[in-house]
């Protein structure tokens, strides 16, 4: 399903994610699918004790075997021109989730985002947010009932230190991306982690 | 914990967890709570194949041992005159879930959570509901981040058939009202059901 | 600025407010306006120690000098057919705030809010709610915004016993009205009540 | 596309577009479909000068050639046991659209619309009221957003005396619906209505 | 009635629709109003292919005949020192309704127009943005009904392509600025483009 | 109460209530309570005739006896690491509000706020903008009912030329604080300011 197919992979600020999220880029070109990798300006300024911005992006050049975009307008063609099959963005930190649920659009996974949805075609959010039972909650049940958006099944990570947050399970990444070209949310859509 | 408290339980027309939950009430007067039972008015006047209304408001009676308010009037007093320690309401629809979040105050039982809330006083909601992650969802979110509201964990009860459905643990009710009653919410709050 | 004019006046559920509010329409009719009064269901069917629907709809009738509409259809006309110049809800209960904020059209004294504004003309609402700064407060504060819509200064009436309730100083109906028809909200909108 | 199909007909208490609505069940029936009427008690209690509710009743029977369903117990088989392939509700209030989209579901209408979305089938909406650009707004917006809604197009009927009316356009209903069946939006949404 | 009022004009990055736009300044100073040019950053820094940031920046000069603002701290003396008649923001783009809906300001031209609705005086906004009738519709509708907003009548651009995209009648815009400078919002407001 | 508790205090970008606030910093560092200041980017880079960035840092500086926190990443470790007891935000403008109301974590005082909330711990707030009655309201009133947020009682502080204007009393916020840690919101509320 995903061989020939284009999918745009947005990636947000939630360093302590990318040693499990970004390997799995490789799970699309492995099917034959192109990645274009879109990144928000965070992840390449934050120099966190998960590494540089600088090593990241070498690491999400390498797996999607193509440059990354990382400006709004080098985003926008997703509309009109270049489009994509699938916009895939993981993982996707609680602000980013927040500015997407309520139309704002000033980054470029915010804008590849926007433009897929501006033609009818799916976007995949895979969350990872310590506010995603707080403040944010009413926008992630928002996406979750927008047309054309679909959730990486998700489930609390620490309910006793962190009770409001929330991850995606990352490795049902392209079995949503799949489920969602059908039109369809993979079930079910709340898990347990396994360390829960 | 629950010795000598006053305990309001609310019941809304989710019938078919009726078998369930009503059982239930006698776990808080086993503690020696008193309950004081509250209905909608369609717990009374809806026959469904569960059984009548009359029939469920016998065993609702015989469980708290207790007369049930079954008026927006007769509820009133939660507020200033008769209030109670903790506030249950299980099973809570949709609808009442929805007309809750929205501060609408139509039923006897809204009324006495309304009363409870202008108290300062805790109210625990277990849901039942095959829109909870539908259109139901933000109200689901706006309550459990408002002060004071708790909720008994909840999971997907049938992932495939009813997608958007949740409801509630409701043998962990009484360790959430008393969780509740310490101020803290019980964890974890998203439960997988053993069925699926 | 009243003479001559046509005043709705509608009255929702909070009796206990209506001793302090019937005796105003009559400011209405004595500046030469005509009062045309409308209740919602509960108004007649409640009867409250403060006395029975059937006493309240006496005295409506006397303060207003005019019948008193009790049904949607009845309401419908302040549309296109009997407009009026100004419709005033006071008392406004929450259970009526969160339904008018939200659209829902449903008893005589809503139907007859959304007329009014269907010809651009002026509902000065005045509040009585002890959830008005709690799960209420969001609807209070989207009316406040809706073009039209124009609120009689409020304040904590009870902070330490009913922390989250507000109301409406009625002593101020005619001047909020008087406003009101000339596109202005009255000053200062937050008051503090002699009592507090 | 139509043929063999089964299709819900939820209808509120907008009597002003019966005329125009009812004589359409029959395209679906023409087309071989099914149709299921459902109707919230309003249509049958309200007289209005465009005819009684029993007059109504008779007119929907005949078109539909079946039995109304008048409760909200007698709707709840469209979720689990005789799902429909589509649901249309038309025409469609003000009070019923702010309903739906809150989540609220306190009619047969409501409860049929529900069932549907619990299924992952579509709802189709044909709306009439004359809130729609004002406080309705942002509830037609949600519908509009909300996976398996899908909406007549509509546009305003009369903008010189009532801005902030919309009516769908209901000629246009059988192609809705159609397109709805594909997942898809019939286009364009925004219509001029000839006398406007 | 133009003649010898002060109109901000905020432009925010919808590039497309400049040469459409910017001319339109010049109706205002035909007109004798004086015009205050107030610009997002991103109209200074993103180069597209319509042209760059400081070519427009010079037609928006000479069309203005005034110095145009570029900071935020440059803004807010249109609260309480220097305010304007009416504040316009057109082209305005989906990035900056939902800010302005949301109460987020962040740039010049959001701070012009907050600081123009501290003082009771007019924003008139012509939106242009794909999310329209998408995510961002809920944001429209809330500012089409918060007091002292009023919109340039819109309707869909590309029904097909982009389905959920509005885009204002720009030659409207000195008539919606009379209309709301008398308190009214221009009518029709939903239009159809000619092309569609 | 104070006594060996850690604060963090944010402080964005109100630059005309500095003289008020920051000498109030040293109130907890009198009570033996330890000061972590968090600044927004604005607070430095906004010259104004209150002075300059870099004079009101060293004004914090001092008040606080501690350095300042600047970046995103250096108000992380609130959350896991060296969480304080109470993160103080005051003045916190209306930008600031919209966007923690909203999930928007995109600032130091943001992030500390957030991470604060993650661990249960109470956020103040101390509230200063002239939307407060406006757009911001609905923001104002969601932060109000959220678990573990506060507001330091405010006011309308000119009704005459910024209606919608409210700004916290800023002698409160020692009071404010320590009732938030024991879980309670100051009362009452809604002052009105000695000068209105």
């Amino acid at each position: 399903m995903l061989d020939g197919k284009r999918i745009g992979f947005g990636i947000t600020a939630s360093h302590c994610t990318y040693a499990d999220v970004i390997p799995k880029i490789k799970a699309f070109t492995d099917r034959g699918a192109t990645v274009v990798p879109v990144i928000t300006n965070s992840v390449l300024t934050a120099a966190t004790r998960f590494g540089t911005g600088e090593e990241w992006m070498e690491k999400i050049r390498e797996a999607a075997g193509a440059d990354i975009i990382t400006t709004i307008a080098g985003a926008e063609p997703f509309g009109p021109k270049t489009p994509v099959d699938c916009m895939v963005i993981a993982p996707m930190t609680g602000n980013s989730i927040s500015r997407f649920a309520n139309a704002i659009t000033d980054s470029p996974v915010l804008m590849a985002a926007k433009a897929t949805l501006r033609n009818g075609t799916p976007v995949v959010i895979g969350i990872s947010t310590n506010d995603a039972l707080g403040l944010n909650g009413t926008n992630i049940m928002k996406l979750l009932n927008t047309k054309n958006i679909y959730c990486i099944p998700f489930g609390q990570d620490d309910p006793v230190k962190k009770p409001n947050s929330l991850i995606s399970d990352f490795t049902k990444m392209v079995d949503t991306v799949e489920a969602a070209m059908r039109g369809e949310q993979l079930q079910p859509l709340l898990i347990r982690h396994e360390n829960t």
